[in-house]
Parts: structure tokens; sequence; C-alpha cells
């Protein structure tokens, strides 16, 4: 029905895991549909560069999904009234669940995820969330992704008459660095992606928000130039 | 921070077995946020009769989500292109998994239920699922539900630093009949619900499909005067 290719699902956040990830399911040889999310995020500069991204990559199905989490509230990043945190030491993030935290969006993001690996008849769903160096969202642990494994099995019509779409975590034990080293061999054009919680509106990214320090930190360790363009005037302490 | 009362998210369909379950939780109590999706879904009319039920039973906080399954496709419910099946038989309905499945469906609903009962603090989402009269949809199933319950402990910043919400599924084990009986014990005004799958452009019920069916013998089978608008013309079969 749709050749011998094996096809996989892809979240495409438009940031340097999910983009990773994506150049990963290409090398891994399937076919890939990529997923993105205009969740009402304060940063869709970011929905802009997933479409950069999977274009760059020869990738021609990407369905980008109008979820609308901003009309449920809670979170900084879709809740312009909330300041996004800035300047916060590496002890200090990851300590907490920050604000920045949005509720059950990675549960929202992979049941639509698990929706269209049952339409496109997909047996692998690309998530390229990290443990290691994460802003400290619970719904970025291997306990929760271990979770999710066991209600896809148990979801969709395809996993009852055919098999379960394997959930992919490639960089759930890597770091940031380790995930950049391996986009890099694999080609992946990381001044395409976008990491800023808080961009302006040329989306230039500021620099001192929780994902701009751990994204700036994770190119200096992984000996990588950081491509990033920053806002005028944005200084960095030395690390 | 919200006063004593409980709070509960309730998943309103704008059919008889969610509205059912709201009418439910307002007898548990709880103080209900009704959830509804505009999905895509060709029975659109089921929309505007999850805002009447929400009116006549006094539940102010009625949020309405656009949640675009429609675009990811492969269902009859979403794609005008899929006839929804007709007329058939009590061993037809339930003995496979019918074209009227949507893809996930239940998943990217609890999930955005578990969104909103963190945002709204609330310890309970009601669904009125049942596993006994269903159209034989995988993500009606108690082990479904089971699963689902173990990912919302893990999910979200509330279950990790409070507590989890309780997923209750008050109809898992009842029939139609039963849950029927249950609302009319409760003044639930039936005549506000829609089921049909295949409404015509004034909302009347085909009286055919799935839904009808056993929407239809759900009622005679509780004794209670089936209240349901349908087509002209609409003829049944004996029972």
């Amino acid at each position: 029905m749709r050749g011998t290719k094996s096809h996989a699902v892809v979240l495409l956040s438009g940031g340097v895991d999910s983009s990773t990830a994506l150049a990963l399911a290409l090398r891994d040889g399937h076919v890939c549909h990529a997923l993105t999310f205009q969740y009402g995020q304060r940063h869709s500069a970011e929905v802009e560069a997933a479409k950069r991204i999977a274009r760059s990559m020869g990738v021609s199905d990407h369905r980008i999904v109008a979820a609308h989490l901003g009309e449920l509230g809670g979170s900084a990043l879709t809740d312009r009234a909330l300041p996004v945190p800035k300047g916060r030491t590496r002890e200090q993030i990851g300590s907490d669940i920050p604000v920045t935290y949005v509720p059950a969006r990675n549960t929202i993001f992979l049941s639509y995820a698990l929706s269209l690996a049952e339409v496109t008849a997909s047996d692998y769903i690309y998530i390229g969330v990290s443990a290691v160096d994460s802003s400290g969202y619970p719904d970025c642990r291997p306990e929760y992704i271990e979770a999710f494994r066991r209600l896809a099995a148990l979801a969709t019509r395809r996993a009852v008459e055919e098999r379960a779409p394997q959930i992919v975590t490639p960089f759930i034990k890597k770091s940031k660095a380790d995930i950049i080293r391996a986009g890099v061999g694999m080609g992946v054009d990381y001044s395409l992606t976008v990491s800023c919680y808080d961009p302006d509106a040329q989306g230039l990214a500021c620099g001192a928000c929780d994902s701009c320090l751990l994204r700036r930190r994770a190119f200096a360790d992984a000996g990588v130039p950081d491509p990033t363009v920053y806002q005028p005037g944005v200084k960095f302490p030395g690390r």
C-alpha cells in the first residue's frame, strides 16, 4: 500500500534537538512526515525555522497544526502577561519546573503524532527530547516517555490490528553538546534553527532565556561555532 | 488559592454519554470545566448541542477548542469523501473498528483535558466512555484508559509537585441504556443532545448511522421515550 519504505513521523519544533532528530530519521532511511505546532507560543519564529529546516532536508510532507494551548493558559510561553525568566545560572536551570513549562505540551504533541502516524502508516515517531540538558520539564523524562509507549501500544486501530508505532527518543540520554556534534556530522545547518523563548520581532534571539543559555553553552561544549544571530547589545558572561 | 471546592474537567461532546458524565460530575459536587472540540467533524451540530447542555446545567466555564484532526485525515467523521456506514446490524456494530474511527481522538482529547486540569487545578477528569455499548473504538477500552492513567501520573507539573488528576470513567462498564436511566434520574434533558454522525443541515439525525442506531436502541432498552428529532421519512425496522 505504501511501498516498501518505512515511514516516520518526526516532531519538529524548529530548535536544535528536533532538527537533529529529523536528520537522524532521514539517515535511518525513513520517509519522514514532519509535524510542527502553532500553539500560541510567543516564539512563533520557531515555526518559520521549522519550515526552513524541513525544506533544507528535502522533506515534502510538513504539517503545521494549530493547537490552541494558549487558550488554556498557564505558561510564560503562551501568556505574554507572564515574563520569561532571564539570566538564570546553570544551577537554577533544571532545578525546578520553570514558568516556561507548557501544561501537558508533549502529551498533546505526541497524541497528534500518534494520529498522524496512523494516517501515514508510520511505524516510528521521533521526538528529540533530552532528559539531560532539559529545562526541567516533567514530560521530557524517560519514565514519562515509557508511559507514552505503553499508551501508544493500545490507543489506535493500527496498534490493535497491525503494530504500534515505536516512540524513538535518540537523545533522551544525550547532552545538547552531544546532539550538536551528531547533527554537525550529518550536515545539519544550525543557522536555520531557533531556540529562543523570547525573540524580538525580527526573530533575533534574546541570549538570556534558559533556552538561549542552554543552546549557547552546548555549542561551546561541542566546540562548534554558535551560528545564532542575537539581538544587538547582547553580552554574555565568561563561561 | 481556588477555595475549598474540588474542580473537575469534563469532556463534553454533546452526546448522551458525555452529557450524563457532566451531570454526574456536578452531582459529585465539583466545579466543572467543560471541554468540547471542534475537530472538523461533519457532525459539528454536536458542538452546538454541547453549548446548550453546558448552559442548561449552569456550567459557566465551557471551552471550545479547535483541534485540527480533520487536517490529518483518515476518518469518515472528518473526511466527507468517506461515506458514513448506514443501516448496520447490532452484530456488525462493534464487530470491527469502523471507518468512523478517528485516529487517536481520545488520546488527543484526554491530553487537552490534562492540560486544562493543570491550569484549573482540577483533581478530576471525567470522560463518559463506555466499553460495552461503543462503536468498537480501541480508545474506549478499559486497558487504554488504564494506560492513560499511568501517563497522567507522570505528565504534568501538578502530577509531579502535588497530585495527578484522577481519570473518572463512570460508564466504562455500563450500557447506554444504563447511562440514560442514570441521566434521567439526574434530570438530564436528552432532547438537547446530538448523537448522529451524519446530521442534515438543520442538525436532524439520520436515524441510520451506528451512533443513531445505538442511541435509539438504548432509549428503547431504558424504557425512556427517545426525544431525538429525525430527518423526515426516517423509518426504523422493528426491534
